[in-house]
């Protein structure tokens, strides 16, 4: 499913062009629109699936790629050979987000962290999007962070099914249904923010200390759009118009994909919802609301982001994008604007 | 539907029989076969419907109601009247929850708070069950703060839409959807708790201080079963033994509707679920899961009630045994067995 | 819901502008953005909303007026008294469904319907369009019908919660369920199709005779998108090359809100589906698939279209458009284009 | 999912006892608890999974086994393998639907069948049931077929997610939507009935000649219970009187299983409804309901049943106890009662 909606997406892309594909054993050897069952884009259609070990073509055809390999094995291995062969890799997997050299980007929080390439030991750069589900309140808690330091939050999220894949959640499981446990989810959300809100030191990226997360995830029976409901203590205690306005001041990249206002703020009582905001922007906006003191901690809000399009080929192609324009991007020009 | 949820579970009570019914305008005149849609146990289908201001029929046929009356003005004057006539009132509302000499109760944690009743002003007692909402967590943070005083808790409810009632969300809000906020209901988690674990005094029932509650409540797409993801703090740190100990000693009343076990724990990583744990002990019992750490405070874990068999009509029928065997209970006898 | 499909219709629409509003007593007085919950589009947020007997502002400012008021004996008071004032009406309603005079148009089959206009009694024409069940099968039915003559047809619809209004279907009596009931929906769709098949004579539309349908109409839990599966004879018994070869050639009017070609077919054995057939062509083209032999009548096939857009507003502004162009539109000069 | 049902029903069975448990290789050798993640009665907990091959335990340790293999080949060789050796056989599985001499049964229709037993040319008996979607809608029309002969009927299945297995149907295909097609399941639906409608000859079961039906069946957003609309013509028309007095009057069999009234009829204008009625006598009975005549055909109705139960489990249980209580059941001795 992230696979096609990378498709999707790169389809109209203003600078990428889709070369080469390579795929599971399953569908080698097929074109697109049979290992689609007939949802390719049609500029996409006749491609051929070539095998993960097929190095040689795409060496020959591109210069970056998208990794969404399922199996986190296979992930970390095929990211490795690709950008020991010198393809940049932009990579969607949790294969390689541990490793101190590899940066973990959302560009409208961490771009700087693409400083920390040059240490990396393959020919070509290595990237990481984070854990979808991180997307629908890492970013407004770090843009408050800046000027305010975060201190600890207590996050419940509840993740639409598509964030597990086609067949990751039976509608047997779901109907009717919650289900309070989302196998490493909980891990990746305490870990994966304090490394995008850390350094970069010479011993690659340091997480960020003094930041304490505890995060409670839920699978729910919606189709797309993670929401979380957030409470939260900084160093500093802003105010309320201080919060607002930081949000609505964070301001969006100058890159294709990027949106105008990366953090969107609802004033109405019950909003975000998943299926009314999940597409705010194209899908690549975090949507907010619900801003209201929490008794324990500081401040309490709910946040949403679409799993699918920010959280996952959205937010990779975002950061391909940054890239792109980095003077890291090494092995080819920068797209001529 | 709580009323309906009543009728069935008294229709096979072994103390009470329903001898009389009021409602609504709407209702009123019509066989309780008839403003049910043909759903009514059949030993009540016959049953008439009297409007809410029959007083003196009321008195004639029965010593106790039921109260489950949708508009909370409506309720507060009924329920009044009721009391003021002599009439014993177990009430569903949360007309008369703030109200000093009125106990909330949930027998298995404060039974004690029925000391409360001579001071009322009515002729017969007026008791509340809480918020339905709460039962899915409060009971097992009771549990502990006998021996470990509960600090603050962080508390994310996701609950099922029969809450709010046979029209209260329609299909077309929530399918593929989420709707974080239900009105009233996180003020109701913040302040009923405090006042379930108060204590009985001169001056009414004073709510426990030193305690924080921070609630976000969501509706989910889920037909029964309110669900809660709780971060909790006492003051004396528990052991993981501890809490589970406690929630496994912790022992059924000796009354017909309380559970044996009122507090089931599932040792799966993905449990409770809303389907398929709602309905141990009949409805009657909170399914706890996934103890472990919280990062931020001390403790993590996910509660589950049926929010209509113990958050509605069992519940109110469980204050009902309690109130009937209590020496509180005047104008009547206790029941023989 | 209808009424703000149309807002977003026709908010960039070419020809029509929206220059007034008149709602129900509940809304009278507010502006469409406060009715509306904040989902009006900017350009209409502030447009203040008459009551349904302001007709002289209603003359003032507009010559055409789309009706889709909820209570039919509102709506047929409502739309005869503007189109005896001067004003166009084009009905979403079944106000006017029955009059001989009233044309009931889906533009691809009997846009000559509209000859009917002249023995209208009123100052401006009234025409109004089916119920949105129909639109599912009935334009692939008439397409075959031209060269075959339909003879009969078993239709059972399953259609989406968004047909019964916001408030029309309670989550509770759909989630994990099936209605197999719509109030009057069979009769509609037995009765409906025979005037949009009839003739246009002196006493009026003649319907279609020696044609029966039969309708079971479910309601299922799905958002938008109704779906027929059908089974049908006609006189003539038609090839399979000759149904797809029809429907293939069904070529869509030059009016700005038709699609260009009306009816897809999708060859994978598994379509359509509502979700994800029910946006081909902006909601405007019905998608059929699965037409294979009927082993009681002659061809059995699955239709889909989309209840909100060409059931409901799209359907709606499609009319007006068609109207519009027509010789029959006096009052007014066609838009100059 | 069948074999838990079987369990869960066979735990409390007043004949049967589960003594030995086979199954595929991925659960070969654990415990049936440990198969079941936790969901196994506690009576069948610790039994281990043998594999299929194991032919010595299974006829040292039970007389009769029920099958609910899921591949075909595997059902078709495993069964055969069984009723060699000595094992009855009581299959839910297509497997052997076709063959002369296996009767199909669903013993209010076709008992007599079971005659057809001693042209078997296994050891032992073996027996099917047919497609749980037929049990929605044929027992009531071979109610009727006895006295009025079926000639011909179309029907629209609407069927829930639970008979596809655990893993049929993910969420990301059903939610907000409905496929309208179930592989090989139209085809099952045109010859089973055929064939319980046949008699027994002397080279087996010779299927129904003269009827003709057409099915349409179609996946829907429903946990549990088969729904079908029917239109249906008899070569001699039946009264509704005449319908409704043979489905009142249908009578149980004296089987524990067998529920006292086998047809039950609703007569609100909305029912049967999946949620409401699939549990009718334990889920072994099927609700009609909405029977008017078709303006097609002569008569339209809906039928509901429980696919888990009736359907699948309770129904193969039912086979069991009439192939037990039946002079055909050779090699042990009747229960004595």
């Amino acid at each position: 499913m992230v696979g096609l909606r990378y498709a999707q997406l790169l389809d109209r892309h203003p600078w990428f062009r889709v070369t080469f594909l390579a795929g599971s054993e399953r569908t080698r050897g097929q074109t697109y629109q049979q290992a689609t069952g007939g949802e390719a884009p049609a500029s996409l259609a006749a491609l051929p699936i070539h095998g993960l070990d097929a190095l040689q073509p795409a060496l020959e055809r591109c210069e970056l790629v998208f990794s969404c390999i399922g199996d986190r094995e296979t992930a970390h291995s095929a990211e490795e050979k690709y950008a020991t062969a010198g393809l940049a890799v932009v990579s969607n997997t949790a294969a390689h987000r541990g490793c101190p050299t590899v940066p973990v980007v959302i560009p409208e929080i961490n771009a700087s962290h693409l400083d920390v390439l040059p240490q990396q030991k393959w020919k070509a750069p290595l990237i990481a999007k984070p854990n979808c589900s991180l997307q629908s309140y890492l970013l407004p808690l770090a843009t408050i962070h800046k000027s305010h330091r975060l201190k600890h939050a207590i996050i419940t999220t509840m993740q639409a099914v598509s964030g597990a894949g086609r067949t990751g959640v039976g509608s047997v499981a779901i109907l009717d249904n919650l289900i309070p446990f989302i196998s490493r989810e909980e891990e990746k959300n305490q870990t994966e923010p304090l490394k995008i809100l850390g350094t970069v030191t010479k011993e690659g990226i340091r997480p960020a200390s003094d930041i304490e997360l505890s995060a409670h995830c839920n699978r729910i029976s919606v189709l797309d759009g993670h929401i979380a409901c957030v409470s939260v203590a900084f160093e500093s205690n802003p105010s309320e118009e201080e919060i607002l306005a930081a949000w609505s001041q964070c301001e969006g990249l100058a890159l294709p994909s990027a949106p105008k206002r990366p953090i969107l703020y609802r004033p109405e009582p019950d909003r975000p919802q998943p299926r009314l905001d999940r597409d705010a922007s194209g899908g690549m906006s975090v949507t907010c609301g619900r801003l209201r003191p929490c008794p324990v901690l500081q401040w309490r809000f709910v946040g949403l982001s679409h799993n699918m399009i920010r959280g996952a080929a959205g937010g990779g192609i975002l950061n391909a994008e940054l890239l792109v324009t980095s003077h890291h991007w090494y092995g080819t020009q920068p797209p001529s604007r």
